[in-house]
């Protein structure tokens, strides 16, 4: 069993985490830290694990996360990069699901997270943990950058059509709508059911933080430096992303379909759907899975990709587990295999 | 009083403009026709209007809409084309708030909606009922073809700039989002509750009805035929639309908010936003206003316009309501001056 | 026109207030207090009312609230006590949403709020805000306490058949079920989106602040003191209250319907729907009717009676501006004509 | 592997039998039909089983049902009685998720659902699936009638109370909350996202079909006829029953945290959670756990039972599953194990 610890569970990222890791045939969670809670069982603050989890919260400074094999993070932005070091010196992998080691420009860093970056050093070592893309460097990696709920939908929308270049790099638009549980477990007016429920807007249209970590991978697939305009929305649910990606092809006569089945089919969490198809996000609800569709309206020169994931899951704790999985030797499906949450 | 008559007054878009109608400081509701429930009194449909309305459903064969000043169709497409030369001929007004009198051109409107159109010859004396364009055309018209909801969410949010030749008209993007009021008060397991809430999802990307509208508008106001990408999505609320229109600027400097405000200063129910707003689909729940607001990201060049309406006001029977203001010469705001429900 | 003040309208209540008073033919509203957004225009932090009210929320130190006729206070709990004697001095009247003056036993109330009551020589003199119940009293007032949320959908349940003294007083037992809006506009985890949509609990089973307020009511209507059994629970919504009052008949043959119906027959905001009738709460919102429906099941001896309000309108600022109404010689329903908001 | 059957799965019961069974270890579905899917892939219907489930739907009446080991029905009320017989002479075992095999007596079965029992003779042999209570039948019988959602929430808040004698069985409210799913996969106006959504409402307060069921089982806990009222509502949620269950303590002083601690601390699925806690239903979305608290507010006669199951699950497909786990000597939490899927 592969002992793993948790820092920073308390938000739903984290409670994500262990859903999946008590489930998991090959993990055994052995710390869970939280600065708040410490003390307290997991199971008071987190009533769906009672009976899942018998741990209480420990104190980041004292719990005995040396004693793990491998360590998730699940904290705020600019926390990890602080204790991160150690731990690697002390012979860990960490998986970081924070934006800490997301971007390879600690300058950019900076620019966005509004502080210098405490271990710039690492940066160059961390491995971006999507393994659509990076499965080899994955298995290698001791330091895995999990990466972000939007990134993640609108990379794995793009990554068929900017490999073969068969569309602008200067032409995309992403128009993303997330659920609420994106803007995290935090006492906030704006997150009150009464201020988001039964309402839609945009948010963040001048610049959002993920617009980085997205181009820093796509300006890499499309040889180039892209345009990207990125849209993000907040939909009354609680789980889910969906992207629409906008994108103009470069010619006429490619067959889209057959580009994103050949690009995936060995890809055991990216179902290419049916030419045609809807995906909607209560269709991966609670899994790993990416549902994608191509459409091309009125066969003109602008290309419709839609995504769907669930942000906590393929979004964050579920790719997080399967950069686990692969890091460790694991097949890996395991502890991912249980089907959506369907209605 | 006006003496107004209803027909097809049990769907959504009836129920609404009986809310707006009962309310109406000049305008009284005669005869309120359906065929299914015919004989029922319209609170036992409609508990919400209990003490509002004392009417009976009457039979749209029998009913005496001759006696009204105007008729409202909130029929399914292809319902008022067959009723409206005979009420045209018997000299009342008629804002029909279905699809039958929306497109100039009969084979068009064919090949959409599947039938030969029933009173063709009408079609060039309709006037697309949307008063920030056609007030005037309005004010005389006979036979208004109220707007469908997300043409008005979309036509809004680009007069300014297809007015101003700002934007390259072959570069636009409408995604837009609805609520699930949009399709209808109808039994079909797709609208079931546990089928749309707690998900999201496009649908009829391949081509929209409403796609066809927006064009024809649009193409007058570009000055040429423009090239318009239309997703349509639903959301997890019962009322709302948002639109969020991209288009590609044709210079930098322009003062994209002035422009926005000075073509919509006297505009009783339009409301452009301060620079860097995010309207919210709530703010205008209700009640009959568009707010709008205008984004350059990044400074770059593409244009994002956030457009939000209730879809069943604005969108549907509000608008129609306003329309008849205009043709009786009434206040415009007649009858809709509440502000919106929020929460 | 009567001139008004608002003070704390920052919360849902406060807002409701606002969305009513801005409609009201005979009010206008002066002044509008916020100690946390003093100096900010009101339809900044409410943009639904942008167009409607041009105020700046008033530091309520120093705004002019003398000036006014009469001041509602939309505070929280312990605040009201603090101003409303020296207001009173000058001449104006009150009508206080929190329940500073709810109770008649100030004892009673510091056992509830924690704290000792600052004018507790004001409880005698305050009139319980229910017009049902107390419209001459009312009409008299200089300082009327409007009725918590739960009470009046509770009370308003048990009037005819306490008054008519035919069911065991013994026997009550009210399972309500509240939107979150109820919880009030904060920011608290526990009313964050992820934590109140798609579940359903019971809270404060133990005991809640408005047992004591609707068993001071009901042992007068009781003419003894009741014993009520209370249990309150979140409805994953906005808005409404739903009540499902039980209590055991002590004689068979009554004819509940008619006893409903005679009591509440002049009753403008009551409305007593047919014999096997299911209220719900969107029939309601955004207005302010109470809707009762009476059933014996299986003709048994327990009476079920099902009462609906939208708690923030009858059960807040609607039955607030009633009583405005009420205690300024008004038609009782100007500014309250609007039907519901449905769906 | 067992080989399992499952007849009638297009609806929400069907759909999760399926979920649960495809990740089931010791269990595999070899036969799945409908009558009006036949020939279409499961997973057309179903996109959240893509990848999960390569089987068409076959018709019920040439389908090879005989090869399985069990066959579940999640059919519509008076389905499975005309096809149970037969299989049960081929030897197969069968669950029966309707109510077709619930109650004992045929001429009540008749009352509640207007026709004469085909199957009148099977009534004797069946089971009531309840584990908790009927556990030994259970792993003896060939055929079992899985409980109704709302009786299994409110007979699990029971069986402690009733067993031990200490209330009063005629005085006896159940007021049950349930999210829509309840009202199946169907396509019904009263059922549509705009009727059910931001409301909430009681319905069928005259008699439900499920009230037989419910006193079938307490008469026989109680020792005599109880006295139940049982009145139940639509909660704006897919899943989640909710059971506020109230009766007379016939005296004081009993610790009736200890009765329920004891009475399940051997039951895998039932959760008796610490005094004062208040269970919400999500905290058993997904899974087969029902959590119980017990209140008695203000120490007086009325005992207060909160109750939570996911209607889905333990009300219907998981407690499916766990009796097939016991009937065929499984771990009765085998394919059960997963955590409930919070937020």
């Amino acid at each position: 069993m592969i002992k793993v610890g948790v820092v920073g569970a308390t938000g739903y990222t984290g409670l994500e985490l262990l859903r999946l890791l008590v489930n998991h045939p090959q993990a055994e969670v052995l710390v869970v830290t939280s600065r708040t809670e410490k003390g307290k069982p997991v199971a008071d603050i987190f009533p769906s694990l009672r009976g899942d989890i018998k741990l209480c919260f420990s104190d980041p400074q004292t719990s005995l996360l040396e004693d793990c094999d491998v360590v998730f993070f699940a904290t705020p932005n600019a926390t990890a990069m602080h204790q991160v070091p150690a731990l690697l010196k002390g012979g860990l992998k960490i998986i970081d699901l924070s934006a800490d080691f997301r971007l390879h420009d600690a300058q950019l860093w900076s620019r966005w997270y509004g502080q210098t970056h405490a271990a710039a050093e690492l940066l160059d070592q961390a491995v971006y943990g999507l393994p659509e893309l990076n499965r080899k460097k994955i298995a290698k990696a001791r330091l895995v950058a999990n990466p972000g709920c939007y990134p993640t939908a609108v990379i794995l929308a793009l990554i068929p059509i900017l490999e073969a270049g068969v569309i602008d790099p200067q032409s995309i638009i992403a128009d993303a709508k997330s659920g609420i549980s994106g803007a995290g477990r935090k006492a906030e007016l704006q997150n009150n059911f009464c201020e988001t429920s039964e309402t839609f807007k945009a948010y963040a249209v001048a610049g959002h933080r993920h617009l980085s970590e997205m181009c820093q991978t796509l300006n890499t697939l499309g040889k180039q430096t892209v345009s990207l305009t990125f849209v993000p929305h907040l939909v009354p649910m609680v789980r889910g992303i969906h992207a629409t990606v906008y994108a103009r092809l470069l010619k006429k006569k490619i067959d889209i379909q057959s580009l994103y089945e050949e690009r995936y089919k060995d890809e055991p969490f990216i179902d290419v759907m049916p030419a045609g198809s809807h995906p909607d996000t209560r269709s991966v609800r609670g899994s790993n899975f990416c549902r994608l569709a191509a459409h091309i309206p009125d066969q003109g020169d602008i290309l419709v990709i839609l995504s769907v994931i669930d942000n906590l899951t393929k979004g964050a704790a579920g790719q997080a587990v399967q950069n686990m999985n692969i890091m460790f030797g694991l097949d890996e499906m395991a502890g991912l295999t249980f089907p959506p949450l369907s209605p």
